[in-house]
């Protein structure tokens, strides 16, 4: 078949490649490290989209826009913001092109320079709370809770489709309040709606942890995070929800009159996911036939394929099917009856197989006769065949069965795949072979950068639930109270 | 009142700006020509997303993202094109910044100098064609039916919020067919679902019509418009539908495989609305008091206000209030019980009505003496006490009611305001107290640049529905076979 993709065994990297490209998710564009998203991968995007607004909302929060555009000048006010992301802007220094006076074409006319430059957002906490000092006086102003859905620009030196592009869709929160605890508690809530969308609607275990201060976002005072593991034995951060003190509203000069009458600088967090989820649903879940996508994200999630000769046995298979079909949608399924006649049948299975259909029933002459249709799930690629009555009730079923196991297979290569390790040598030994290690640290960040500088591994996150447990460093020595995590990253 | 906004009658313009700013819908961001939409502006902006996304999927169209920034080169391909966005284009040259060496902040740093400029997305047609050529070989591939949902910039000299915006909001739909004939289908298509949305969702009554050569989109073979008639008597262009012919796929060389086997370019099509439409639903409904919205757009459509003094008044009001609360949530109407007590009853009316709020109900102690309750409606603003028993019903039908009264009051007002004029004198009499004017005119460019610099008016477009008339035109004299649509124009 002309769609095979290489074998994750193989080549999982070429694998994943393949599989983008083929499954028609997305593909590199002409502008460097810029994708273009097809519309099979963009609809299971606004799925994704669709699912975290209503929880955004749910825990209060608005939507809003601000400027693509950030002035050179604000990135440069917050000192260890401008640091950690000066090396990748793309900059905006003309307005204006115009015909090359020597030639053909256009040429940016040297006339129309800004008189400052403009950054294209890599983020846009500085736009915004230069935006929030005229919004926030007084306490009763406070908290603010927007949210911005957004496309954003990094200039990646090594892109990777959707894991790491220079412009990338995401959402931004960005929150301001009165109190430290208050933000604290938001910064939290937030992580707790990421882990809950990655497992509930991504059928995605993740860990919820902090990051240390090497990894913290820049301008941050703690990055919360949520880590989940890949096939390949890598790890991926799946989103963070940042803390960031009053670093922001001290340089944007954001103050407000609290309670008490005194004036006092707003507590702020930030926190966002971007399209980056779309490569950690794909590697998470899919394996050598194709994507395998968990129902709930799944843009098609029942498709239905006649198998015939000739005219008269498809209006038999389709006079069947029909009632089917209303009674699926009419339950919120989607579906999909594909009587196209330019593809075989068998094209068809293995097309569908490799776009993660969850769902897929096929009815022939022999169905037709016995009352039965054939049931296959795109998870375990198993099937049966079942009497067609009751059958809208079997898959709505199977659909929640099938986004429970999707979850339960991935919770169980986790946990075979996380391991407790004490010494150096098994520490080394272990991270090649890829996975999740527990293993006590330091807390220095000297140790944290030996260790990444010899095994390639970073510290994912301290998880939220590490026990207090006296240990010793695995790479110093040194005494430590509790494991972090450890692995290879993307 | 502090929320006070000027009269139209005395300041039309300044009425625009302080009602987008006092209703929080958006303001101007330190980005020269950059807004910052407000959460309340964005609200309604997401309503006017979902019905038309939900439109252009009804339509067979799906959605996809293509690359933010576009090459220079690429904008040079089609001539038209480029010389139509060239003078408007925010320009990146630079990817890095980097620490100023002789001093405080950050640089530009001189190394980091892109190979070829990037031009930030004026609109898509370039980058998607230079895509599509990959995606189109056989007239099996065909057609594509994609929109965008994404950020333009256009540096505009003389911004307003909304209404012209150096970056703005929009949708942009781009398609391509194996034949003239389909895509001048589709741009018609795609026009009337505009006029559809203007006038069942905006309560907005548009012309449809074809634009003159001089106002054609830059590079469109033919530009399909819906016009509508603003308050002051100004036009605006609420939406464009471009048949693009092949200029595109010559420039980027897309060619088919026609079913006769011959290669073939492809034909394109390319329409858009933007936040645009956030100016023409404010400045076509509302008025002195605030925001006049319609109930299908509008974030909120019920606010109850409880009339009370003390807690035990509050809680028998409440008690009263609540079951209606939960009856509306279940038809899927939105609703606000507006109990805050730190403002007073009357500054929270006033408030709402700023807001458009379509309906406001308001309940005393003789109201839940009598079992009644206050029904005011924002669109008349008129009020009348009704029982409670069937309000929910009511209320539901007022919602109708006002959606529907909103658009004949426009379209009165529309029909009341254009004017056939056949004599010049008539015309530049007529132009200075605004409206539509619909005169003969010779066809010509010369005449139509000649009534532009003498009137500042301009064909908005030729009616699809102008009838075959003889007549002579307006300016010239010469004859003409049906009347045009003149005005003067945001």
């Amino acid at each position: 078949m002309s769609k095979a993709i290489p074998k994750r065994s193989e080549n999982y990297s070429e694998w994943y490649n393949e599989l983008v490209k083929k499954a028609g998710l997305a593909e590199n564009s002409a502008v460097r490290g810029c994708m273009v998203i097809k519309p099979y991968g963009y609809a299971i995007w606004e799925k994704m989209q669709r699912a975290l607004d209503d929880m955004f909302k749910a825990t209060g929060h608005v939507n809003a826009y601000f400027p693509l555009f950030v002035p050179k000048s604000f990135l440069e006010k917050e000192e260890e913001h401008a640091t950690g992301f000066a090396k990748e802007c793309a900059v905006v220094t003309h307005y204006r092109l115009k015909s090359n006076p020597e030639g053909k074409g256009l040429i940016v006319d040297p006339e129309a320079k800004l008189e400052e430059e403009l950054i294209v957002r890599p983020t846009s906490e500085t736009i915004i709370w230069n935006t929030y000092r005229n919004w926030i006086q007084s306490w009763r102003d406070l908290p603010i809770l927007i949210n911005q859905w957004a496309n954003v620009v990094r200039w990646e030196m090594r892109t990777r489709i959707f894991l790491r592009t220079a412009e990338f869709l995401w959402q931004e929160g960005h929150t301001a309040h009165a109190t430290r605890e208050e933000a604290i508690e938001e910064a939290q809530k937030m992580l707790d709606v990421y882990a809950e969308f990655a497992e509930k609607w991504m059928a995605l275990p993740v860990v919820k942890g902090v990051k240390t201060p090497n990894e913290r976002f820049a301008g941050a005072e703690e990055t919360y995070c949520i880590e989940a593991l890949m096939q390949d034995g890598k790890a991926l951060q799946a989103g963070t929800s940042h803390f960031l003190g009053q670093n922001f509203a001290k340089s944007f000069d954001v103050q407000f009159m609290n309670k008490e009458g005194k004036l006092e600088y707003a507590w702020a967090t930030s926190w966002g996911v971007s399209t980056r989820l779309m490569g950690a649903l794909i590697m998470a879940h899919s394996d050598d036939e194709g994507l395998v996508l968990p129902p709930r994200l799944a843009p098609l999630q029942v498709v239905i394929i006649p198998i015939y000769k000739g005219e008269e046995e498809l209006a038999k298979v389709s006079e069947r099917v029909e009632p089917i079909i209303a009674d699926l949608k009419r339950r919120g399924i989607t579906v999909k009856y594909d009587d196209d006649d330019k593809q075989r049948s068998g094209w068809k299975f293995a097309e569908y197989e490799l776009k993660g259909v969850p769902v897929r029933l096929a009815m022939g002459m022999r169905d037709v006769q016995n009352n039965t249709i054939e049931v296959a799930r795109r998870d375990t690629l198993t099937k049966q065949t079942l009497p067609i009555e009751g059958i809208v009730d079997h898959v709505e079923n199977l659909l929640d069965e099938i986004q429970q196991n999707i979850y339960r297979k991935a919770l169980k290569f986790r946990e075979e795949n996380t391991f407790l390790v004490d010494t150096w040598d098994e520490f080394k030994e272990r991270i090649e072979k890829g996975g999740f290690i527990l293993a006590h640290w330091d807390g220095t960040s000297e140790t944290e950068e030996k260790i990444k500088e010899e095994t390639k591994a970073t510290i994912r996150c301290i998880p939220l639930d590490a026990k207090q447990e006296e240990g010793r460093c695995v790479y110093s020595g040194k005494p430590s109270k509790r494991r972090v995590l450890f692995a290879r990253a993307y």
